[in-house]
């Protein structure tokens, strides 16, 4: 059976919208999955009109009536008062709707009742005219799903990068260049390349001085936390190697000879990332209990409404949490303990 | 005029001989520029004898025969005692050699009497055990010229970085992020970029931080240093922009947005330009008194004597040094106060 997915339509004001029905035209995300957007009914309604091929929407009142849809997207709209679209214009109401969408797909998928969520952009200050005192997305699902140990990711293809560290300043990222962190990333990025159902899972640690430190003429970190951090993991019989040159690390990934890097910081991971796979790339939340991938960028309120917003990051944020249900990672798998399906209401 | 440059060889014992008779076989080469190779003879005598397309070497004594030179590779030999070759493997010797090398090749430009030097990697371990302190060429060839404040740059075709600090550790690279050490590397970047010849000169300052600080949320270097050197380099009437977030700046100018980016740290700058560009990266110093570039590889010790290496880092690094000579950049030039040729002995 193909993974129910519920897809977030994010800020009204933003592309979200747009791509989103964009990506619904493509008969590949009908292929990988059964999608359920979580939004507005008449924002959607209104966009699906001017999209070659998109389906029309179709009320749900429960995300388990989607399977009995046809030739139409199922929308589960929860009633939250929606403002009129104004493309490009920074709404609080617009923020509120957005993440309280996010939570509706959460709940739902702690509830067993999605296999998992994907989420079209917010906009941070928009959310924060709201009310909502959260960074945006990541640290929002942490807290609905309890997670505390959980890691921002990028994923573009056979390339997937697992920071240690996330959005704080360069100088707060080196203090948490800990052995723990580090071991906790590479475990993390090895649970996923099995969640993934790849046989191969090779994670490689990158280093965090130029030449990985050079045996410690630029730096101790990798001799003092990196290269325990491996070991440890070596230990616990997970594939790993490391600390490699940063500056080398992430094209050997590119060129197939490992399955994923763990960064040292934010930027270590997405400089490369955003280089080679601009249009492609996957933000991934691990370490939560539910599957969850985003696009890799914002509202893009520059372009919105200019029709010119493409959804190939969508689509591929659509495919890769489908490939995580089918490679065996639902909440029913991720949830511990496991409850029954349908034991929640 | 062709500009005359002396080659360096480098480490006998890395791949530098190699891809020296490699690039000489290059019609191209020759149609950029009037090599001198500084080495050994003997040497390149045995490799040249197998590298086909290699013109033979002749003896010269002093550069100014190189010209009238025909269908061979000038060699000057310094007369260095050179041990016997022996691909990977360090020898006290060679290193000795290869940094010997480059004096003279350094002495000849200040001299005037060669347009640039390009050099072949040297091993820093080898050199350590002939008794020499330096890390590595650049700061020899520092120490050579006088100069203080130079920059260890990354080109790659259209796509340039200057870095305002270099092989040290990360922690002490965020030390180095000073507003004098920023607007002085725009300043050489402004100059690079003259010297190339090119008309556009734009040069971006990528941020420090994830998203260049987000106003300030991630860090303050953007607000306190980057931002303010930016504001004194327009000031001066330089073509600059910035501080732009680090994880986009150099996809913008690889799809030719900029002309250079100023990098606050050695990984900023490498992890991009050695994704995109691994074979054909060209190390330049900039900052001394000389046009001198290299090659973006070291001796390679695992693959030397296979005949594996290839020459095209080292190609690009002499179509480089030729193109600033060409556009207007030689001792002559930069030499100042400017000492007429021919004065010198």
């Amino acid at each position: 059976m193909k993974p129910l997915l519920a897809i977030t339509m994010g800020d009204i004001n933003g592309i979200g919208p747009e791509i989103l029905v964009k990506a619904l035209a493509h008969g590949e995300v009908w292929s990988q999955c059964q999608p359920l957007v979580v939004g507005s009914l008449a924002h959607f309604q209104a966009l699906a009109a001017d999209a070659p091929g998109c389906p029309p929407p179709v009320r749900v009142g429960e995300p388990e009536e989607s399977a009995g849809v046809a030739d139409a997207v199922p929308v589960l709209d929860t009633g939250i008062p929606v403002p009129p679209r104004r493309p490009g214009e920074l709404d609080g109401e617009a923020g509120r709707c957005a993440i309280e969408w996010v939570r509706t797909g959460v709940t739902l998928a702690m509830e067993q009742r999605v296999d998992g969520l994907v989420t079209c952009p917010l906009n941070k200050v928009g959310i924060h005219q709201a009310g909502y005192a959260y960074q945006g997305h990541t640290d929002f699902i942490a807290e609905l799903t309890g997670s505390r140990d959980y890691r921002m990711c990028l994923f573009a293809g056979s390339m997937r990068v697992v920071h240690i560290s996330s959005h704080c300043s360069l100088r707060d990222a080196l203090d948490l260049v800990t052995e723990d962190r580090i071991a906790d990333s590479v475990r993390i990025a090895g649970r996923a390349l099995s969640g993934l159902g790849l046989a191969r899972r090779h994670v490689a640690v990158a280093g965090l001085n130029p030449h990985a430190g050079e045996e410690g003429a630029f730096g101790q970190e990798e001799l003092e936390r990196i290269a325990p951090a491996v070991a440890q993991c070596l230990e616990e019989g997970l594939e790993c190697s490391g600390p490699h040159p940063p500056d080398t690390v992430f094209r050997r990934m590119w060129k197939g000879e490992f399955d994923a890097v763990v960064a040292m910081y934010h930027d270590q991971g997405h400089i490369p990332m955003k280089l080679i796979a601009m249009d492609e790339g996957v933000n991934v939340t691990l370490g939560i209990p539910i599957v969850r991938t985003s696009v890799d960028h914002g509202t893009a309120y520059d372009i919105a409404g200019t029709g010119q917003a493409r959804e190939t990051s969508l689509c591929a944020a659509i495919e890769l949490a489908a490939q995580f249900c089918q490679g065996g990672w639902t909440p029913k798998t991720m949830l511990r303990p496991a409850v029954p399906r349908g034991a929640e209401s």
